[in-house]
């Protein structure tokens, strides 16, 4: 039995890509298990001294693994890294990626983390913006409000594409659910708030997010009551407080 | 003697991660060639259906590597998972990263990852807005050239804390120049273009520069004759015609 990885994160899309991914692993793989320590935007707890120790950028989620590295465990930052590394060392059967020793299967892991890299610098990044001009920004912005809707309405029609004909991202036939799904789904079910207009959403990504919201881990771990809601009513909320507090706190400078 | 790799790609940013590597892993391996198919933003390439069906994503870079795959060879896209790809697949005595063999280096590999992620989602699309509000928005928007300026030197300065007492920025002892680093340097090298102030470009971040410039790959490839010139005075000017382009591209909704 390994030691409890230690989970720093909050109410949002990046936090629950890996509480998710937890979920999914620990409903699996019955030795596994994780604590949340929940970090404060409130009191600009990510910008803490510790806090930075584990995560150099100041941003959530953040994991330590006590069962490697030296000292207290071995620290991951940057969202995206936490679920690759997540997959690889508490996920021996790969079940959210593909087995180097399948067939193809080192392409297929590539095609992940091709995915991953196309959510990880532009569903997030610019979905991120088109919330901030839409809903945060203490002035009204239409040149910052379009470009970002714009973008993000782009970026959906690339995974439209992609997921015609297919149930998930990656993999032979109608693809396998992977890490590759599980960091789009938080951005992603959240379009409609950014400001993506219906007639951008298509089709083949509506149901791509439905059917995440159909897995039991999900729906375990983000209808909790006070986290995020179907389609993201509490959790775009919470955004709006977040992006309150991080920006004051961005604004001390700290880092 | 394996095919030559083929290279979608311009001289911006992104395209010079790629590059750079290559002609890195070609100096060591002898039998290792790539071909370069220049991308025409002035035709707007990037979004015909043949380029789309290699990078769904219509930017550059690209690589098809006829070497594995089927048909025509294996298609990877994002610039992040590229140098990954080419890291596994044409490094195979780990010069560029760590090898899963060495203590710890699934540790020091996802470090690799941490940091590349760190640059991929932060510094990659932070400063292409920095850019974008400072140099190429048809109108002057005080307020998102302040936002992306101060993130900018915001990120700079996690990576001027990274480099205290270290050459690169993973590794034990003073760390290995490896993918993570090439990933950082075409971007970070513009930093004060796009608009980050001399004082907020600290010593460890100016070294590491230097550092970069001193390897005979990356001279090779950015300063050739109207490609980058040292401190991106070349690649800032290209960058300028580019972003119009891509724009006007955009604009045509091709995806």
């Amino acid at each position: 039995m390994s030691q409890a990885i230690k989970l720093y994160t909050a109410a949002t899309p990046n936090g629950f890509k890996v509480s998710n991914l937890l979920e999914e692993l620990k409903a699996i793989y019955k030795g596994l298990d994780y604590e949340t320590h929940k970090i404060e935007f409130s009191k600009n707890e990510q910008k803490s001294d510790w806090f930075l120790k584990i995560c150099p950028n100041g941003r959530i989620p953040a994991i330590v693994d006590p069962n490697r590295g030296s000292g207290d465990g071995f620290n991951v930052f940057e969202t995206a890294a936490i679920t690759i590394y997540l997959q690889e060392n508490y996920d021996p059967e790969n079940h959210f990626n593909f087995s180097k020793n399948e067939k193809d299967g080192d392409l297929y892991r590539s095609e992940v983390l091709q995915w991953i890299f196309f959510i990880h610098g532009g569903i997030g990044p610019m979905m991120g913006q088109a919330n901030h001009f839409n809903h945060y920004a203490p002035e009204k912005i239409p040149y910052g409000q379009e470009r970002y809707t714009n973008e993000s309405a782009r970026l959906f029609a690339v995974l439209e594409e992609r997921l015609k004909d297919r149930d998930w991202l990656v993999g032979p036939g109608r693809g396998k659910y992977t890490i590759a799904d599980m960091n789009g789904f938080p951005w992603v079910m959240m379009g409609r708030h950014s400001g993506v207009p219906d007639a951008k959403i298509g089709p083949n990504v509506q149901a791509w997010i439905e059917r995440q919201w159909n897995r039991d881990a999900i729906q375990k771990e983000m209808l909790k009551p006070g986290y995020a809601e179907k389609h993201g009513k509490t959790i775009a909320e919470k955004s709006q407080q977040n992006a309150k507090w991080i920006r004051e706190g961005n604004a001390q400078n700290k880092i």
